[in-house]
C-alpha cells in the first residue's frame, strides 16, 4: 500500500499578531491563515483563535495526507522539556505558561514548541538560502537582534536553550549601554532600534540637516525612511549602514574564525537595506577573518569550500516555514529510532 | 570468551619535541616515552622515531590489551580527508605531507590525525575538567591562543577543519595588529607572547620601574617571571594580568551569549596565572554575558544549570591523552555503526 504524503502545520506567533500555514512534507506551501488576532488581546484569545485555525487546516488536509502535527515558533525563551515559555518580552502573559500542553490537549496532536529564531533558521535550512548546506549561523536584524545556529543539520540550543544571543555578542567593549547590561553589542549597531538611535545622533549633532530636517518632521520616523535617504545618497544615512555593516563584519569575523560553518544569513527587516550596508560588511570580513579568507577560493585555495555569507531568502515567512518543519523532523527521527530499536 | 580490554598510543607532535604514551581504554596511563628528537630535525627523523617507539609500545602491551590504533596530535591545519598536515608554522617541512598514510604503511596499524587544540579539548573531555559535560569550549593561552569546541561530545571541525581559531576573535576592533591580519585579536592579549609585549610596553614608556630594570636585565624575560612580579604585588604586571582577564572575559561573553555551552576551559601555560588574571574575567562575564547571569543559579533562576568557566585539570598532557582517545572513539563509532547494520 502505498504511504500518504504528509503534512504539517507551522504557527507564527508574532509580537502583533498570528500566522497559521499547512505545509506538505515536500515544502508546498497548502493553505496559509493570516488572522487579524492581536497578540495583545490576551493568551486566551490567542490559543482559542490558534486552535480553531489549526483544527479547521488540520481537517481540510486530513483526507489527502497524513498530519505530522504542529509546530509553534514564540518570540521568548523556551523550556523544550516541559513545553513552557520561560520569558517572552512581548507576550508578558504567556511567561511560565504551558503552551504545548494545551494546545496539545485543545486539539489532541502533537505539538513542538521552538524560539522563532531558531525557526527562522530552520525555515531558511529547509526551503531558503540554507538548502544546500548542513550547517549555518542566522542573525536576524529587527527591532533587535536575534540569531540561532544549525550544525550538522539540527538547531544548536545550547545547555538550556539559550543559545543564539548573537545580538549581544560584543563589537566594541566601550560602546553604546544595552539594555541586557553589557556595552558594544552587536543590537546596538544593526537593529532597526541602533538605526533610529544613531540617525537621531547625528541630527541632534547637528551634522546632517536633511536627515534632520526628515526626523523633525515625522518622529514616528523608521529605520527604512533612513535606508531610503541612504538609496538617495544621503550621505549621513549611508554612514550609518556603514557601521551596521562594519559592526556585523567585525562579530561575523569573530564566527567565521570559531565555528567554520558554511554558511552566515542575514535575515529580518533591517537585511532589506544588504546592499547598503553589505559593502563594509564583506571589507570587515576579508580583512579581519583569517578562515574567511582561507575558504574563499578566490584567494588562493582552489577546491577549499567558500563560506558563503549572504542575505536570507524567505523574508518574513521563514519563521512560519520552520515551525511547520518541527513535526516532520520530530516524525523523521521517531522513524530512524524505531527503525533502530526494531 | 571475555574480551580484551583496548588500548591506544597517543602522539603528541609538539614544536619542540615528541611524546608518546600508550593508555588503556579505562584511561589509566600503562606507559610513556618523551623523546628527545627535536622535531627541528626534521621530519624523516621524526617519523623514524615516533614509529619505533609506537611499535615498542604496541608489541610491550598487545599481549595483555586488544590494541585499538594510534591517534596523533598535530600542531598545524589537518586534512582529515586525506590525512595530510596543510599547514604547521613550526613544522614547515611537514606541508602537504601525508603523515597518515606514511604511519600507517611504516607501521601496518590505523592512525586517526588531529589538530593539537582539538586533542587537547578531547583529552580533558575524557579524563579532564570536562569528564561531567557533554559539550565544552577550550581556550588554550600559549606562545599564540589556540581553541577548540566539543558539542554533543565530539569535536566540532567546522567545515574544513579550522574551526577553532578563537586566538583571532576580535577582543576590540581597533586592537593592536595580529600577524593574521586582524586588529584587537584575543591573541594579541592573552598570549605568553601578548604578555611579554605589553610589559616591554609598559616599562618602556617609563611607568613600571622594578618591571623595567627586570627586563632590561634578562632579555628573555618571560610571562613567568611577570606572573612572578603579580604575585609579589607589583602593579605594572598585575595591570597586565588585568588586561588578559579582561580580553578573556569580553571574548569568553560572547561565546556563551552564542552558545550556551555547559563549559568554558582555560589551558595553556598562561593559565597557570588563574589566580591573577580570573578575577577580571569573571567581572567581564558578569558584566557582559546576559546567558552567562540566567545560567547561574546564584543569580535569580534556580534549577537552572550554571555555566561552568575553569582552569583546565590535564595542563601539558591534555593533547597527549586526547590523542591516544582518537582511535578510541573511532572503534566504538565503527561498533556501533556495525551493531546497526547488523
Amino acid at each position: 500500500m502505498a504511504s500518504l504524503a504528509s503534512f504539517s502545520i507551522g504557527v507564527d506567533l508574532g509580537g502583533t499578531n498570528l500566522r497559521i500555514a499547512a505545509i506538505e512534507s515536500s515544502g508546498a506551501r497548502l493553505e496559509t491563515i493570516c488572522t487579524d488576532t492581536l497578540v495583545r488581546r490576551g493568551r486566551n484569545q490567542v490559543i482559542g483563535e490558534m486552535c480553531n485555525a489549526i483544527g479547521r487546516l488540520q481537517k481540510k488536509f486530513s483526507s489527502r495526507y497524513e498530519f505530522a502535527g504542529v509546530g509553534v515558533g514564540v518570540p521568548g525563551i523556551i523550556d523544550l522539556e516541559t513545553g513552557t515559555v520561560c520569558a517572552a518580552a512581548h507576550l508578558p502573559d504567556w511567561a511560565n505558561y504551558p503552551v504545548q500542553t494545551e494546545i496539545q490537549q485543545r486539539l489532541g496532536t502533537p505539538v513542538v514548541l521552538e524560539n522563532d529564531a531558531n525557526c527562522a533558521a530552520l525555515g531558511e535550512k529547509w526551503l531558503g538560502a540554507g538548502r544546500d548546506v548542513n550547517g549555518l549561523c542566522m542573525v536576524t536584524l529587527g527591532t533587535g537582534v536575534g540569531g540561532a545556529f544549525i550544525f550538522n543539520g539540527e538547531i544548536w540550543h545550547g545547555m538550556v536553550g539559550m543559545a543564539g544571543e548573537i545580538g549581544h555578542m560584543t563589537v566594541t567593549p566601550d560602546g553604546p549601554s544595552c539594555g541586557c547590561g553589557n556595552r558594544g553589542c552587536l543590537e546596538q549597531f544593526a537593529s532597526a532600534t541602533a538605526i533610529r538611535r544613531m540617525a537621531g545622533e547625528v541630527a541632534a549633532a547637528g551634522k546632517a540637516l536633511e536627515l534632520a530636517h526628515a526626523i523633525n518632521a515625522n518622529p514616528e520616523f523608521s529605520a527604512k525612511m533612513i535606508f531610503q535617504y541612504a538609496l538617495q545618497g544621503d550621505a549621513a544615512a549611508q554612514q550609518i549602514f556603514e557601521t551596521v555593516g562594519w559592526a556585523l563584519g567585525v562579530v561575523l569575523s569573530s564566527l567565521v574564525d570559531a565555528l567554520n560553518l558554511p554558511m552566515y544569513l542575514i535575515g529580518g527587516g533591517v537585511a532589506s537595506a544588504w546592499q547598503v550596508f553589505s559593502p563594509a560588511l564583506f571589507r570587515e570580513l576579508s580583512r579581519r577573518s583569517i578562515v574567511f579568507r582561507a575558504s574563499d577560493p578566490a584567494e588562493n585555495s582552489p577546491g577549499k569550500k567558500k563560506t558563503i555569507v549572504t542575505q536570507a531568502s524567505l523574508g518574513g515567512d521563514a519563521g512560519l516555514i520552520g515551525a511547520a518543519r518541527l513535526p516532520l523532523l520530530r516524525s523523521q527521527t521517531h522513524a530512524v529510532s524505531q527503525r533502530i530499536t526494531a
